[in-house]
């Protein structure tokens, strides 16, 4: 797996009434070890938005993560769509339901018919425990144009999501093996383009990559590496960290 | 102007850098005067997979509004993206040449030859003043299959993008005339499910809108409407909102 794309789920994010942290979070987890995250879509609570965003990913990614939308109620479709763009029919799974049903009894609650949803699992997928929620994740092994491709999905709030990442998605996924070393300069009294021109051949490259941000105290210089190994990263990323001071001497601090 | 599609510009995005907290901004400014969004991207500084965004959010939207990505350096591509969309070529504009180098010589500096591009226009464009910086946004009036289409560009740094949105693109634009009026009633001691099945029939309508989130401190539910003024949307909320009240009779507080 080399590449991933995510897909965030959910009216309100549409609305502007809540920031998508977590696509920061998965992105940054994502980057960690090695993976490219070329594009980042937000889709709302409609089931055949939800799918067209799945395959679209689906044709440009080796892994698709969803989060968001895996609640009981009729505005939580992610699990829908997911069916619908691999063609496949989600049966419900009788464990799933018997750790759903358990975790309402020690509530001492009666599970409402809508949460049996949560425990629908497709042919082709595995479910991924949720220990602080009733929303089970789903990792779904499917393929495109005959290449394999992994679509998973997680729940929304934050906190079963980083859990469930961590514990349930990371350790199932083969990562490429390389990871990531950065470093940020910044520089002052220089402009963007003053910075631009003199790393010019470096801004270019792909691996360590040069890029620079301005922000209010300055433009900042972003070298980023990958490796085999984090010793591996830093030791690519060190020479050219050097070359971008060399050029920009003076001007860092 | 009825939709929008939103594409925050910036590889910083894409690797969890920072939280794209622009788009959550101009989603709420979009809703706030009735524009529906119904997709949001994020992609990297890359000319190619720019224009693909752009190129999808123009087939599905009345407005494409991006922002980030209109710095001076070789790894700000939204200018050149839009000009591959929409098939024209960017001309340095005089009048901007003219403004970005006085904006220069009042800092008493020569102006980097990177920097020209942010005085370039597409014939189909006009442009948008910055006070607050270098990078003048794009307002392209175009079409797709027949239906016109506008395509925006705004500068990434959150100072500019709001200052722009409001006094220069919203003054711009022909926003539908309807406007958006929202309430959230909080739930305790029911489930998200059981807040479903009391609402059945409610959730399914369009215009007001009545949705449900489990939050920490209970399940919210939310209920929004869309009217020709802030009046008649308080007043096409307000019925849905007493029966949504009486439904959970006991569990709003």
């Amino acid at each position: 797996m080399r590449s991933a794309e995510l897909i965030a789920v959910g009216t309100e994010l549409l609305l502007g009434e809540i920031v998508d942290t977590n696509s920061a979070y998965l992105a940054r987890a994502l980057a960690d070890r090695g993976v490219d995250v070329y594009w980042s879509q937000r889709v709302g609570d409609n089931r055949g938005r939800i799918t067209e965003a799945i395959d679209t990913a689906r044709s440009r990614a080796d892994l698709v993560l969803l989060c968001g939308g895996l609640g009981p109620t009729e505005d939580d479709l992610t699990r829908e769509a997911i069916a619908d763009a691999v063609g496949e029919t989600p049966l419900v799974d009788a464990e799933l339901e018997r750790v759903l049903r358990e975790r309402f009894g020690r509530l001492g609650r009666d599970m409402p018919n809508g949460n049996l949803k949560q425990a629908w699992l497709l042919p082709s997928a595995e479910a991924l425990p949720n220990p602080a929620g009733t929303a089970p994740g789903w990792l779904v092994r499917t393929s495109f144009a005959g290449a394999p491709r992994l679509v998973a999905a997680l729940p929304g709030p934050p906190r079963e999501l980083t859990q469930m990442w961590n514990e349930q998605l990371v350790p199932r996924l083969a990562f490429p093996g390389a990871v990531f070393a950065a470093a940020t300069l910044k520089t002052h009294g220089i402009g963007e383009s003053h910075v631009g021109s003199a790393l010019t051949g470096l801004t270019e490259r792909a691996n360590p990559s040069v890029a620079t941000y301005a922000k209010r105290d300055g433009v900042h210089v972003r070298v980023a590496a990958k490796g085999a190994s984090r010793e591996a990263a830093r030791a690519a990323l060190e020479p050219v960290l050097r070359e971008v001071e060399r050029r920009l001497d003076g001007h860092v601090w």
